[in-house]
């Protein structure tokens, strides 16, 4: 499929589009040899990115967390525009934005941008909901607060164990993850946002726990308060998941995917997804 | 000093050497986009890896907890040779060699070389020796045998907290850090495996903490066992290292670098770096 990929680099002052199996990335760009950078997933629909301020906006914050000096608004404006300028509007995508610290030796940090249609499975569990398992981190929900080297909050480029997670849910047969604290306290999933309701109330881990502030829960709540339904950052457990009326992992491409069944007991949604899918789609 | 580097990558069943600053990866490359793969950094002396066969067994124990095809070290050995002819042999070298997860859609993971000359402030600290600061890993020290997920063992690229944890030893005047378990029990460097002496016998953290299996104190280890000096793998703390009689932080690179300041606590090393420089230079 890579003839449907869109990819842009950032060089010398410029977004240069470039054919998607062209090598971008020298051997020593620290995003390789050490995972070393930041990045966002982007959905576009209808050929644009209606919500990439939100993104572009975490990924400065994650280049602070970092210390790798952002390259600024405009240039991720550029590159977006290159891989969007070659792409089919009907094809929802999946734009990722990567800034590396470079290649070392005093050369600027590397920004580029990756353009590919939506995953058909992604699509698949957006409408038929997923089956999700807990893991555990094993670090207490307040120590990351207090330990910048561990970089909780920054959405950086160090996935492995993000996918390892994934890969340990498929052996057990499901389909996704909630990570969990050492004490039991929900985190996030390996690329989500927790969200259950309960009470009349929706609510998602508060970040002080370590986790990426999601942008599409942040969306969501903003238009919950409007529409009078009450929110909060709550400290939570698998228990007050089994509990809630409805469980979701929220991320801007997927959007909310209902949680059909954690730890392998099925649990239904008491048709509140049908209401999260009209506040996000405004 | 791009034109010092040399590189090669595995194409169409080649080792290729292309020019050091010659993009070799794709944007979708699981290595950017996840930090998904592993590497080994492997000493280069008088242009020659004398130690290369280690690191290659490792590599391999990395690649089968990511579930990545190891390529065979046929493949590596090639990379290797392709690098190591264009590199003057006075030049003291560290040769990086990583596996990716590849760009995905069916094709194979992705090998590829980089060899570049030993930094100066590295050589500096072998022979100076290293200021070293204390950080909290925030999991307890038997917690990643038992969770697969945290890829404990495995030499991944995901090294983001790594470099982190130099940047934030660096803001408190340190060179170098020694990473603990949530209870303040002994890991591991950032890039390196913690040895102390004590009592007649070297010591060095067990792996059963997660931790790496370092290439450079297996070797001390069994040269010390065959000279008489007893090894120990054992369980210990920062106030252990306090009151041993040495303490190195040990890698393939820099060799056996000598902790001189331990958390601002300055600390001798009862002239014993000489004889573990004598046995790992054998």
């Amino acid at each position: 499929m890579t003839e449907q990929r869109s990819v842009a680099i950032w060089r010398d002052g410029a977004a240069v589009a470039v054919p998607a199996d062209e090598p971008v990335l020298t051997a020593a760009d620290h995003g390789l040899v050490r995972g070393d950078g930041a990045f966002e997933s982007v959905a576009v629909l209808d050929g644009r990115t209606p919500h990439l301020a939100a993104h572009l906006a975490r990924l400065a914050r994650s280049a602070a967390l970092l210390e790798i000096p952002p390259p600024g608004d405009d240039v991720w404006h550029a590159l977006v525009d290159a891989v969007l300028v070659r792409w089919r509007a009907e094809t929802e995508g999946v734009l990722r934005l990567f800034l590396t610290r470079g290649p070392g030796d005093e050369a600027p940090p590397t920004a580029l941008a990756l353009l590919a249609p939506v995953p058909a499975e992604t699509v698949r569990q957006r409408t038929a909901g997923i089956s999700v398992v807990s893991l555990s981190l094993g670090i207490p929900a307040d120590f990351r607060a207090q330990a910048p080297w561990l970089l909780g909050g920054a959405k950086t480029l160090s996935y492995a164990v993000n996918m390892a997670a994934y890969r340990h849910a498929h052996r057990l047969g499901a389909d996704d993850v909630v990570l969990t604290s050492l004490e039991g306290e929900l985190l996030e999933g390996p690329t989500s946002t927790v969200v259950w309701a309960a009470g009349g109330t929706l609510h998602t881990p508060p970040t002080e726990t370590g986790i990426l502030p999601g942008t599409t829960v942040a969306r969501l709540f903003e238009r919950a308060e409007a529409d009078g339904w009450p929110t909060a950052r709550s400290h939570g457990t698998v228990d007050d998941l089994h509990a809630a009326d409805a469980v979701w992992l929220m991320s801007g491409v997927r959007g909310a995917a209902p949680v059909h069944t954690l730890d392998g007991v099925r649990r239904a949604d008491a048709g509140l997804t049908a209401r999260v899918r009209g506040l996000l789609a405004r």
